[in-house]
Formats: C-alpha cells, sequence, structure tokens
C-alpha cells in the first residue's frame, strides 16, 4: 500500500492564512500598479498561487464544520473524517471533570449532554450534591478512566460501516478474533499472572457469561444426580444468583464449601468456585475441596498488579479473567478463560454459540487496541498508575480508620509481586479492590445500616454469605467516590467515644 | 462550544506543492540577482513564506504516515487521527473485489491480510478456486455489505479508549442506551412493521440470546411441570437446540405445534415460537396454538421491506428483532424484543444481566451510529438497495430453475407492502431470504445431498425437522456467493433428462 503523507497544523491556522493571503493579493496588486516589474510580478503571483489554492481551494473548498452538520472533511481523510471531529466534540465536553459526555449520551441542543459522577450534577457537572450518599457499592473500575484518557491517541479505535458483518471471522469457522486470542497470551507471559502454554481460549461477554458456562461444561449431562456447586464464605453472590435463576436439571448451588470438605467421596460431582484475589476481601483464596469427583474454576478476574501480589502464574485447569478489572471496560463486556481440557473447551464453545453466537465482533476490535496498548510497554504503565492509585486510596483509608476502635479493615499478607519485581508494603499494608470492613462494636450487628446512616453505601456482609458484621466497600470507582467515601468515613470516625488517641 | 474549522484536500497536494515551492524559492532567487527588485522579491517572499510555512512547516513538520508509525497527525484531529488512518488504510485495501482486510484481522507484513469470500484465494483475493463448493448455508447477510461501503463516511463511528467504561449508563441503573431504544421505535414507525406504543424494550446479543430469555421468562417457576416449548414445521433449529441445551427443569421443548393443537387446554403452559417470515420457508407464519395457557414468542428477525411485505405492523405481546437480518450485522450481536407485559420485561432483564450484564456498550453504541443512517431518510435507502438485491436474485434463481422438472421453489402469496406502498411483483413472484428447495424426483429423497454432489452447499429439510426432500439455500449472502450458487444450479438443471423446453 502506498504511504500516506499527512499535516499537523491547528485548526484554526487555515483561516488565518486565508485572510493574510487576501491582504497579500491586494499588496501584488499595488506592486504592479507601483513599479509595473513583470516578472516580479510573475514571482508573487505564481508563488501566491500555488500556496493559496492549496491553502483553502480544495476540491470542495474550505467547510465551516459545525455539530450534526452534513460537510465534513479532514485534511488526509477521506470517509473518516467525520466520525473522528464527532468523537474529539464529545469529548471536548469538559463537565467540570466531575463527568463526561458520551457519543451515545442524550442529545440536547444537537449535543451530547454531560453525565456526572455521583454526587455531582448540573448542566456541567459542576453542582456537588451535599445530601447526596457516597458511593461505595458497585465495582465500577473508573480509577482507571484517567488512565484512558491520557492515552487517547493509542487506545481510540475508528469502526467502519461495514467492519465483520458475518457471523464468523475470516477462516469461516469461528467467533474469535486469532490476534486478540495471541495478544492475550502475550499478555499473560508478559504480567506472569498465568500460563497459557497447553490452554484453549474462550472468549465470553465478560466473566459473567464464562462463569456460567463454565459450570454447565463441568456438569453431567442427563445424570439423575446434578452436580453440586459450591463456594467459600464469603464469596461472590453472582454465582449462586446464576445457578439458582437458570435452575438447569444438570446442577445445583449448595452453598459453602466447608459442608462438603469431607464428603468428596461421594458419588456425585461437585464443581467449586475459587475467587482468587477473593471478592469481597481480597485473600488469595485456594480450592477446598479435592478429590476426582471435584472440579475448581477459578474466577482471577483480579489477579492483576494493581489488585493483588503476583506469587506465581497460574496454572489452573479453568481459569476465567475479564477486561473489566484489568483495563477497567466494564461496559464492553470482555472476559476470556483459559482452558486445560478439550472437552470442557467444546462444551464452553456450544454454550457461546447457543447463548449468543459468540462475542460482538465489535467489542473484540476495541479490546484488541486496548491490550495493544497494555503489551507495548509490557504492562508497565497501567499497572504502574493503577498500583499507585489504589496504593494511594488504601493509604488514606487505612490512616482514615486508624483512629477508629469501632471500624476495621481486611489483612492480607503481602504478596511478592514477581511482576513489580518487589515485595510490596511490608505489613500490614495490602492491596484489594474491595475494603472488608468489620463493625467491631457489640451493638453494631448490621455493618452496613451504620455505614449507610452516615450516607456511605456498600455491600452489607450477607450478600456474600457472611455476617452482617461485614460490610465491602468498593475502592476503584471514580476519584470523586473515593474522595466522598473518605470524607464520609472520616467523620463517622471522628464522632466515635473512645476512638484512639493520635 | 466553538466551532471547529477543518479543511479538505489531498492526502498528496501537500507533498507536490512542497516540491513546487522548493522551484519557486529558486526562481524567485534569480529574479533578485537579475533584476535586484526589491520590492517584487518582498512580495514574493512575503507570499511565499506565509502559504508556504502553513503547508509543511507545523508545529512538529510534515510526516509521512506508515502502518505502525507512532507519529500521525491530521490537520484538525487531535487525539482521534490516527484511528482515522488506521481504519482508511485497512479499508484501502481492494482484495480484487472478493474479500476485504479487516482493522483487527491477521497482520502479515505489518499489514492486515485479505479476507476472502468463498471460494476466492491468493494474497489479494484474486485467485477463483474453482473445485470449490459454492456456499449457500448460512444466512450470512453479506448482500448489505456494499451498502454500508457506500456509505462509509455516515455509518463509520469512532470508540474513545475511555467510552462507556461504567457497567451502567449516566442514569446508573440500566444497561441500556436511551438514545438506542428511542431511535428503535422512531425506526419501528417509519417502516410501520411494529408497534412499539404501550411495549418495553430489552436489548440482547443478537434474537440468540433473547429467544431464550423469552422462553426463560414465559416459562413458570419452581412448578412441578415445566412449559411445552413448540415450533411449527418447518423450523429454525435453534429454539430446539438452545432449549434443549440450557436444559431447564423450568421448560422442555416438545416439536411440532400440531399434536398441541387439540390439547391446549391441558394444565401446564405452553410457549410456541411464531415465525413470521419463517425460516425457511419465508412464510408468513401465524399462531397455531389458542387458549388461556398459551404464550407466544414471534420472531420477526425477516420482518422487514427487502424480506416480505408488511401487510400491517405487528402487536404482537412478544416479538423479537435483530440487526442481523435488517442492516446485516451480524457480527455485532445486537437484537431487540418488544415486550408487552412488565412481569414480563422484568424477568427477561434479569435474565441478561445474569447472563451477560447487558449488551456491549459499545455494541450499543454501534448500533446507534447504524441505524441513525436508517432513520435518516426513513430507511428508504436500505430497503430499496435491500429488495433491488434480492428481486434481482430472486428473477435470476427462478430464471434458473424454470426449465427444471426436478426442483422447485416454495410458493408465497404476495402481500402488500405498505413501506413501498405497492404490492410487488403480481403472482407468482415473491421475496424471502431463503430458497426452499423441493426435490421432486421420487429417487431423490435427500435433497441436500443431490446439491452437494453438484457442489451446492445448504442446509436438509430435516435441520428444520421437515422432510429431506426440502432443502434451505441462502439468498443474502455475498454477490460471490450467490453468483456461484446461480452457476452451479444452472449446470445442475441443464444436465437434466426432459428439462422443459424454452
Amino acid at each position: 500500500m502506498a504511504e500516506i503523507k499527512v499535516t499537523k497544523c491547528s485548526t484554526l491556522t487555515g483561516w488565518r492564512y486565508r485572510e493574510r493571503e487576501k491582504v497579500l493579493w491586494r499588496r501584488g496588486g499595488r506592486a504592479e500598479l507601483k513599479h509595473g516589474h513583470k516578472l516580479c510580478l510573475l514571482c508573487s503571483v505564481i508563488g501566491n498561487f500555488f500556496f493559496g489554492v492549496n491553502l483553502y481551494v480544495g476540491p470542495r473548498g474550505l467547510w465551516k464544520w459545525k455539530w450534526s452538520s452534513d460537510e465534513v472533511h479532514i485534511q488526509g481523510l477521506s470517509w473518516s473524517g467525520r466520525a473522528a471531529v464527532e468523537a474529539e466534540l464529545a469529548a471536548a465536553e469538559a463537565c467540570s471533570g466531575h463527568g463526561r459526555a458520551f457519543l451515545d449520551g442524550v442529545v440536547v441542543d444537537g449535543r451530547p449532554i454531560c453525565e456526572c459522577n455521583t454526587c455531582y450534577g448540573g448542566p456541567d457537572c459542576s453542582l456537588f450534591l451535599p445530601s447526596c450518599a457516597a458511593d461505595a457499592d458497585r465495582g465500577d473500575p473508573l480509577f482507571l478512566e484517567p488512565f484512558w484518557k491520557q492515552h487517547a491517541e493509542s487506545s481510540a479505535v475508528l469502526v467502519a460501516g461495514w467492519h465483520r458483518m458475518s457471523y464468523s471471522f475470516g477462516d469461516q469457522t469461528t467467533f474469535l478474533s486469532r490476534e486478540l486470542e495471541s495478544l492475550l497470551r502475550k499478555l499473560h507471559s508478559l504480567v506472569g499472572n498465568a500460563i497459557t502454554d497447553g490452554k484453549y481460549i474462550m472468549f465470553g461477554a465478560g466473566s459473567t457469561q464464562l462463569l456460567n458456562a463454565a459450570v454447565h461444561a463441568l456438569s453431567p449431562h442427563n445424570s439423575s444426580l446434578p452436580a453440586t456447586v459450591a463456594a467459600s464464605i464469603p464469596y461472590f453472590a453472582l454465582y449462586q444468583m446464576q445457578t439458582e435463576f437458570f435452575n438447569s436439571a444438570d446442577y445445583s448451588f449448595q452453598g459453602d464449601t466447608m459442608q462438603w470438605k469431607n464428603t468428596t467421596n461421594t458419588t456425585g460431582d461437585i464443581i467449586e468456585f475459587v475467587t482468587a484475589p477473593n471478592n469481597p476481601d481480597g485473600q488469595l483464596n485456594e480450592a477446598v475441596l479435592h478429590g476426582p469427583n471435584v472440579k475448581t474454576i477459578h474466577d482471577r478476574a483480579y489477579y492483576w498488579p494493581h489488585f493483588t501480589g503476583i506469587p506465581s502464574p497460574a496454572d489452573d485447569d479453568l481459569s476465567i479473567f475479564t477486561i473489566s478489572k484489568l483495563t477497567g471496560h466494564a461496559g464492553s463486556r470482555f472476559g476470556w478463560a483459559l482452558i486445560r481440557n478439550e472437552e470442557v473447551y467444546k462444551r464452553m464453545n456450544t454454550y457461546l454459540q447457543l447463548n449468543t453466537m459468540g462475542v460482538s465482533r465489535d467489542t473484540q476490535l476495541r479490546a484488541l487496541k486496548l491490550l495493544k496498548v497494555l503489551v507495548k510497554d509490557g504492562g508497565r504503565e497501567i499497572f504502574e498508575f493503577g498500583y499507585k492509585t489504589m496504593s494511594k486510596r488504601w493509604d488514606k483509608l487505612r490512616k482514615t480508620l486508624s483512629m477508629s476502635t469501632r471500624f476495621s479493615l481486611q489483612k492480607i499478607p503481602p504478596e511478592n509481586c514477581t511482576f513489580f519485581q518487589k515485595v510490596r508494603d511490608p505489613t500490614p499494608a495490602f492491596m484489594a479492590a474491595y475494603a472488608w470492613v468489620r463493625c467491631e462494636r457489640e451493638e453494631d450487628r448490621n455493618c452496613i445500616e451504620i455505614l449507610k446512616a452516615a450516607k456511605i453505601l456498600g455491600r452489607g456482609g450477607s450478600v456474600f454469605h457472611d455476617n452482617n458484621r461485614y460490610a465491602r466497600l468498593s475502592l476503584i470507582r471514580s476519584d470523586d467516590d473515593f474522595a466522598l467515601l473518605i470524607s464520609r468515613l472520616g467523620r463517622l470516625v471522628s464522632q466515635e467515644e473512645g476512638a484512639k488517641i493520635m
């Protein structure tokens, strides 16, 4: 393909030079009348003509671009310029630093409106809503949004109208992008958090879809004895909700692994969810159940250097990852599974085909572009950004609760991080996506209610089938959410009677 | 927001003018030495200086852009130019008109390779593979790909690296784009194929995900009597495959509706799939089962003016649509359901949340951009393009089989199309996405095998639980696939003994 030459200059220079050029035509004219130097005029005219023409008399002239205009032309581009300008105009909405405007946002006066962070409002998100509750509930990974704004050029992707309309990729057989698959293998080897050799890779709409696909693939079929599905308390609520809601005859959720620890020699299959690091408490869990009839699904959503140390690469039979907690793109719904057994892989593939016919090709294209940014520098930049952000947040959180006798935080043994090649802060410092807070007072049996009364939204222990003395606070949300959380916690602690003296 | 001024000119002119300008500097120099006319030189120098500078001495000079280069700057853009250029370079691969290169294609020598249409090969897809079988199997809707190449500018979308990272949209509660929802309502009212007033809209990963979500939502829960799921032969195989594979205790597939026609007063619920137009035979089916315990899922994937007449807007309790057969974007995995009952909507919403946490926000953004192109002119352009393409294909197919006594085509009564405001070609002309071919010879009991022997791939009647005397041939694939299908059918017919004389 021939090279394309494109030039850089401000969008305004073309206009300025157009004005200046008019002046110079007049000068040229006066010069001729006064001195009549023909050759001189010739030089001037030729020079002005060639450059003047190029400056603003293109095939369709100089366009003044307006939102919703039909006429957009960018020097150096043919059909893609309009989409690029639309995206830059949406991105140009500052929203006071407390929100952002999206290309597909609700349009008012021909422009997408600002979508504000929690507790901010007004047309430009500049209005703080003092009575609003600090949101530390959902694991919305917006702490990485600033990273992507800093890497706007390398992470942007333009989707052509005819991009991948077919059901299958070029090889006519799969729903998976081979380029994306090889990039995922490269990423794992760079980060050192999983061994992909000898493993199949399956894509899903986030880890959410893959979790149930895995349960389905590991269950017996047309057996009178459905598989028992279990997880260790505290566990992520979705495991149970999914299994119960889809109500398959092939498997049934039976709660905590502990009750099955000494009965794994039963004839029925047992499927254990092992979440490492664990959601909610960040512990690097290991399988509790073992035996010939035990199958394990490792949920590795948080096994990345910005949430935990990576003592060694995982080499699970079946592990599940997601970009939601890797790049922060929860909205894109992209996850992948590493699968050792071919039969399990084939069953998961059938599940994906009959459930959604694979993952949106648009999403696969975007995931490819995002992961290329990570792989380019071996992940150093994003994980350092993420690690620094999370460290600062943990420092603030620990400092805020250090004087409290009412609230305590989970303890996690520091793990050596082979990625950063150093042990992270000495004990009791640790990293995790969530704070697993315990209300210590005898009377504070419902911790989430205590926090709620102080205008802090989190998730109660019972959601994770644990004691309501515990509450999960999300630390991976936006800077605004975290700042408000710390301020509300600080006020709560300061109101404690018998708080430790500094 | 301030207006942005952007200019249009060829990517090459900058370079040409740069060369010409060098010449003019020399001319200017000679002029001075020969005549010493200072003012003249001044004119020339000033003129050349102002425009010369603007042409190629921008803040970072003139960049020679190469694939995989880090330096890309487009006049008028800041961070989006690189993505735009990457997309245009991929699109610039002609692939001999028998394929296309994609941004996420396998990269060789730093560029994505051509992905060729079936039966074409070689690095540029110029190599026809004569022994290759004509592919009329899958319903890959590539007949619309040329339409989107013709509408490259209006259908392109640029996704910023930080686009919709959150799980939820601005309102913090939903997984659905409100803009997309209102655009879908507008589209249905423009086309006149469905009434959306008083209906809820649910998005899914294509109709595939919504079909099972609907079955799940319409089934009783924790009942000893699972719902009976049925469809009228010939029916789309996915209905049965899905229902059986997920093996829910709440419903079970029980085959043809006919066997339940006189037993709808049983206590158990019955869920009927009504596909209109039907896949495979294109008939505008209506519900066969009626009664207080009967619930109906209308699959309306093909209820668009390029496949059928639209006698009246559908007003079903639950109908399912998909862009796969509307815009041809099967790979994007986007569909939607119109739901009258609030409880059913809520259960489908829960299904979507627990299955995939909604539809990829990237996909919703792209669907919005594509549907805006349709809505802009009331759908006239795309449906006329699609209708003309399908009409021509049907004319060729009918002409090819007109002399045959061995193969016959399905008959569909012509429907008045309220969209085109005219009755389509008089009987026996009709439109459908698929040809439902019948092998008439006594000995041709397995029609698909007869076609296969003639190097034509289709789908046998038994796949649709019908007689193997029938075979489905897809007519919505690429022009290359259709041309080869016609040529192979023509040869087959010409070999018939006792073929009708023209």
